[in-house]
């Protein structure tokens, strides 16, 4: 199973393909950051985003898309830009008809570490080792990307076929 | 000037489109509601959402697109969606190389009944007259849209002049 996971924002969108299944060794396919300028107009910073995702998606055919859960509480200032960045992502994997998860990110930590309130380093500690690379992935920022992308493959194949059945059903319905 | 104004939203996301200039009678274009289910997972939410602006933008072709500026503090519950849905209309916009001006829900009240603090049903009754309608206008939740666009068109021509001229200096030096 290929996964892209997605760090929502819109100064830095961290994007992270993993190919792998529960209980077999994991595979990089591609860790990267979507950075659009911070002096540029939103509009266009969000059309920047939807073509670095859909460049991901284009050149990595992912099965299913995991992408950060925004909370409302978190980091006003930044949430709403986060948020719509996560909705392009959204978007983007949806008009696919890719399967997409929202995982929080003690989610994602407690998966790969199992601790919910694991911090960054040990979070790019425990995905530089589970997918066996011999320095930690750069972009560092991406790292998060990863370990939502290994939650997801881990957490995910039941999740992800429940809802590809359940779109296929409701386009059947219509 | 044609301007499409979006109240967004993921249940209920108003749009109007208006014809004017500053200082001549403005004229009704088109008013309508696009409307996702409350049941339905986010991302196809999405798509659904920028479906109806695509369609939007197709039929009735407008030079500029105002969308209500969404702030984090208000409706916690369901400002990250309100986020997305506006985010959404934004990078449509963007994406045809449309000028997109983002106003908030004040500025676009105190533009057409002079005061930021005006109800509903004074918002209804003066877009209603100044779209010389013989009723409120169908359905009501779109008044917001069509009093966006309004606003748009009495302060905007100017700041969508410049910022099409920004996104043509932009693009041309890539």
């Amino acid at each position: 199973m290929r996964v892209l996971g997605v760090d929502p924002g819109l100064t830095r969108c961290g994007v992270g393909v993993v190919d792998g299944t529960p209980g077999s060794p994991l595979t990089l396919v591609h860790v990267g950051v979507i950075r659009t300028p911070a002096e540029e107009e939103l509009a266009l910073r969000l059309v920047g985003i939807e073509r670095g995702i859909e460049d991901v998606l284009d050149r990595f055919r992912p099965e299913a898309v995991a992408v950060e859960r925004v909370f409302a509480q978190h980091n006003v200032s930044t949430v709403m830009g986060t948020a719509q960045a996560a909705g392009i992502a959204l978007l983007c994997a949806a008009r696919r008809g890719l399967p997409v998860a929202l995982h929080t990110p003690s989610e994602a930590k407690a998966a790969i570490t199992g601790s919910g309130r694991a911090d960054k380093a040990q979070v790019t500690m425990m995905v530089t080792r589970l997918l066996r690379l011999k320095e930690a992935p750069r972009p560092a920022d991406a790292a998060d990307a990863l370990a939502l992308a290994i939650c997801h493959v881990w957490r995910g194949g039941a999740v992800s076929r429940l809802a590809a059945a359940q779109q296929l059903y409701r386009r059947g319905g219509r």
